[in-house]
């Protein structure tokens, strides 16, 4: 560990790990926070390590926390790095309600939306049908809920705050165009889509995970809406 | 609310609410705690009234808290439910190393086995290709991550202690069964499959569902290790 850094986070650029990485832009943590970079097709890091030694589970993101633990998935990440910088905001007090409702957001963005149905679309391996399962009949569904979610609350899924849940669903919403998702359907997200990436923090990681991904900007999934 | 009625839980026999009415039991607070029938089929509650217009998602488990907050998603039902009992030690203290440590499974078992793979397999509208890859393809390298990271720590989840991430998972863990996925090639796995549904209250929850569901508990997945 690096003097003055507290805790140290693997990434891939632009995979779900970019919302950890908008989390601590947000919370304006980024000196404490060194950042290693991973090739999930090889599961090396980008030192050469080899990436199945920092994390069996071999997914970002992974991060070593202050005492030295492994945490994985981001719906700990994410609140681990919230209650880093509680002044931020980015997540209510533990155990209030409002830091369960978070919990539950997180959750949803990780199974309804992450799992259920992008990881199975962008995975080389998954049958046709199963991807056209996923996006095609699942998805749409649970855009429906949260369309309907986001016009009643707004302008963040908590309401005025900006949290960790927000950071996740930003960068799920990105998929939407490279999985042929038509975000027109649905209003109140797409005017939450330009909400959040409107956002100078979010705007900031999403560019730098785009030069770090070689792929050209304009080609980007960020221009989904 | 009844009086003496703090919170009001919508369960599905058999579905992953039973993971909360483990924590009841395990918490010691089910006096506290008013149980409501679903049927997900029909999204009916027992007592006649439509599902929909309690949670407009219509999963279970939704938790109307003590404040009267609708609450859904099982990893924000399970913590709330574990907080409102700290003493039964369900939840190790909130921002604790520990607890994030514990969100990391409740996500994992969420993501990776429950949504990923069963949820895929226990849908009649997915196609048979999209059930196969499910727990043919993407269930067993979980499980082979599971029974590696038991077998290290164990006997439950976060080590000794027995909390809310081991009520998700022994539920997640009865549907192998129905989905013909071996656990004989996973020995920390059925070790710790027969070690939580030999806890008492892990037992007589299971026992109760069964009993709702209207199956034989000869027929049970409870039978599987």
């Amino acid at each position: 560990m690096r003097i003055g850094i507290d805790v140290e986070l693997y990434f891939s650029p632009l995979a779900c790990s970019l919302a950890s990485r908008i989390a601590v832009y947000e919370a304006g943590i980024e000196r404490e926070v060194a950042f290693h970079d991973v090739t999930l097709a090889t599961k090396r890091c980008g030192d050469g390590r080899d990436f199945f030694g920092v994390s069996a589970k071999g997914q970002v993101p992974a991060l070593i926390t202050r005492e030295g633990r492994l945490l994985t998935e981001n719906a700990a990440v994410l609140q681990y790095l919230a209650d880093l910088a509680p002044d931020a905001g980015l997540a209510p007090p533990p155990a209030s309600d409002a830091r369960y409702e978070l919990q539950s957001w997180l959750s949803f963005v990780a199974t309804e939306l992450h799992k259920l149905a992008f990881a199975v679309f962008f995975d080389p391996t998954a049958p046709a049908e199963a991807k056209a399962f996923a996006v095609g009949e699942k998805l749409p569904k649970r855009l429906g809920f949260l369309d309907a979610a986001l016009a009643r609350t707004g302008p963040f899924l908590l309401g005025e705050a900006f949290t960790v849940a927000d950071c996740y669903l930003a960068v799920a919403l990105l998929w939407c165009r490279p999985a042929e998702v038509d975000l027109t359907r649905f209003p109140a997200i797409l005017g939450y889509y330009k909400r959040a990436h409107a956002r100078p923090q979010v705007a900031r990681a999403v560019r730098e995970e785009l030069v770090l991904s070689g792929r050209e900007v304009a080609e980007s999934p960020a221009s989904t809406a």
